[in-house]
């Protein structure tokens, strides 16, 4: 990622990147430390130069170390007299910066500014830099887009995340389809079968997986599927008939992403037509998607898919909450939703699918309401020199007993 | 908290408080927004108002409305105006500010800013913000002391999850109990017991009492345990006669946090008495915790009792990594890390104990190197008008099987 960072650093006029994490996890962090185990964490990169690391605590030394990076340590950092003359929040925090770009060599100019640390303490560090000379622009476009394109270990990774993310799902298609149905109610081991322990069920699947979530996976049955981000209600029973939309996005290193929808027993015909509209237009999405097309231009053929057959879609029918009410994915990586950007209105290098990006296609149908339904089936791709590869290579069916 | 809020409000001579995230679990958030499942959020909070929040899409309006705060909807922000004109990032972030600050009737003046957002954003519409005659500065402070004393719902929670840990502690005792000694290694159920094996175990039961763990648990061995904040290598093997660390910090809607430290079969002598020592300072603390005293002075009484028993402590031998190497405690809440502090350098009402307050009490010594142990024992307290009441009521017994 360096020559990509150190050209739009040079294009933000920036002469050093400053990355600012109150944990090592923090995703615009994470591409540099790895999986080091770190609190409070400044990275710095002179444009031209290697990426430092300024850690605040000797008892990190060797977490540290374990980076690679060149370190910046307390001592340098001045934390003790820091401490001593009082400096708190911002003050503390422009103290620190001060003293690990001098310790990087980097003069007084323009620094380009990622990562993500308290607020009010960053309004303040930054009106104290700017008195000393120095000034601030945003990194995120520019730390974005040096992420874009996934290097061998980062695919890796997203690899062994995907794989574990299909056993989740079969392990979930199981459950279902050894369900019992009674009286239209789903029953599991004598017990009904609810959205909060199909979700307990699930973080303990999580867990053994050696994954996690740091946001709870959707599991949202019938008219709770009907809108697109409804979680789901814990007490809520699930119900043979109904669509079931499971969308599961766990973290490793680095994220997954994958729905499918379920349906328990006989699927109303209503529900049977929209996934096979659905399956349609993903089935489309996936033969479009190569490198060079933008996302807008598969969000839009995509919606032609589904117009064509009668449905509502943002092209035509802009804010209706029924039908095809969303983009068509987004990139993956560090964070849930990375570049490239589907949108209409996306910068053309940043919704311009290239080799080595990773993304979703996610077409859905929903209809709010009493009675209502959603259906949403969403793939996992990594972008290759010709085509995508599917890394949720899932069945797609409605009936868990057919996975 | 919203007299406290005023109060401090008043105090930074703010006109109104701003709090970003996102995502609404944001620790200064969350004790506005409860529970709720939100994505990018502000709560404005004018000085002798109530507080609102503006949420960034229709799709989470049920989630929004369930706050019970008032609302700023997307349509009043402006957001599609904001994405048509092409604004991003900061300006984007500014844009959102203006026109949520316009909506709760706050005039540009001052605003303290809290909770935390991409860095390289919050400089940037700080700067647009300037132009137009806001000032800011930093409500880290404010909120901390606002959050410090809990409420009966806080406190409610927060009891909920020490129990829940309590139970986690249990389980690995059991764990530990059950293990046979091999050539001086643990083995459970035939396999070799190592740190990875029992982190495993441990993420399950978490997941299984519906808890998370934002960063994982320390579960350190001998040497590992000998470095306070070392987390423990997967591939450890757990030995018989060693100390092992084990810190627990899970989160349900507040944080829990408790160590205790655990040795199979015979301690060698140094580690027995290291025990007993840390087991008499962490008792004296029980004693000597009351409101109105300073967390400084339970640190100094506890530095007498370990000093008196010879070993090294932060007053006497300030940097030694033998002996006790660290702070008695601190603050738990939506962080891990709140009020009151223990620090010598603390402000006077941040370092003073309360009634309402819910802190860690947790000496520690340290032998690190080859050989080398760890032995801890930290206590989850609610400060009562007379005491503390011990929220995390588990043996301390080295021995599991005395569990």
């Amino acid at each position: 990622m360096s020559s990509r960072l150190d050209f739009e650093l040079a294009r933000l006029g920036a002469s050093a990147l400053v990355v600012l994490g109150a944990d090592g996890s923090e995703p615009d962090l994470a591409s540099f430390v790895g999986g080091a185990r770190l609190g409070e964490t400044v990275v710095i990169a002179p444009r031209g130069g290697g990426p430092r690391l300024a850690y605040m605590t000797e008892m990190e030394r060797s977490e540290a170390a374990a980076t690679g990076l060149t370190l910046v340590s307390p001592a340098t950092l001045g934390l003790a007299s820091i401490a001593r003359r009082g400096l708190r929040g911002g003050a503390r925090l422009a103290a620190i910066l001060g003293a690990a770009l001098d310790a990087s060599g980097v003069t007084p100019g323009r620094l380009a500014l990622g990562g993500s640390w308290a607020a009010g303490e960053v309004a303040e560090a930054c009106a104290r830099l700017g008195e000393a000379g120095w000034s601030v622009v945003s990194a995120v476009g520019a730390l974005r887009r040096a992420r874009k394109e996934k290097s061998a270990v980062e695919l890796a990774s997203l690899r062994r995340t995907a794989a574990a993310t299909c056993d989740l799902f079969r392990g979930i298609a199981r459950r279902l389809a050894s369900a019992e149905t009674r009286d239209g109610l789903l029953y599991a081991e004598g017990e009904p079968l609810t959205v909060g322990r199909l979700r307990r069920e699930l973080a303990v699947a999580v867990a053994e997986a050696g994954l996690s979530q740091p946001r709870p996976a959707i599991l949202a049955p019938g008219e709770e599927g009907g809108v697109p981000h409804a979680a789901g209600s814990p007490e809520r029973p699930l119900r043979g008939g109904e669509s079931l939309v499971v969308d599961l996005f766990p973290r490793g290193r680095l994220f997954a992403d994958c729905t499918r929808t379920f349906c328990v027993g006989e699927p109303p015909e209503h529900l049977a037509r929209a996934h096979a509209d659905v399956l349609a237009a993903l089935e489309r999405a996936h033969r479009e998607l190569r490198p060079g097309r933008r996302g807008w231009e598969l969000q839009l053929v995509v919606c032609e898919v589904l117009a064509e057959r009668g449905w509502p879609t943002p092209v035509d029918s802009s804010g209706s909450e029924r039908g095809y009410v969303h983009g068509l994915g987004h990139g993956v990586g560090y964070e849930l939703h990375e570049l490239p950007s589907f949108g209409e209105s996306a910068e053309p290098e940043d919704g311009m699918i290239e080799v080595g990006d990773v993304l979703t296609l996610e077409p859905g149908l929903y209809e709010p309401g009493a009675g209502g339904f959603g259906v949403r089936l969403e793939d996992l791709v990594a972008v290759g020199p010709a085509a995508g590869e599917n890394l949720t290579p899932l069945p797609y069916e409605l009936d868990p007993r057919a996975w």
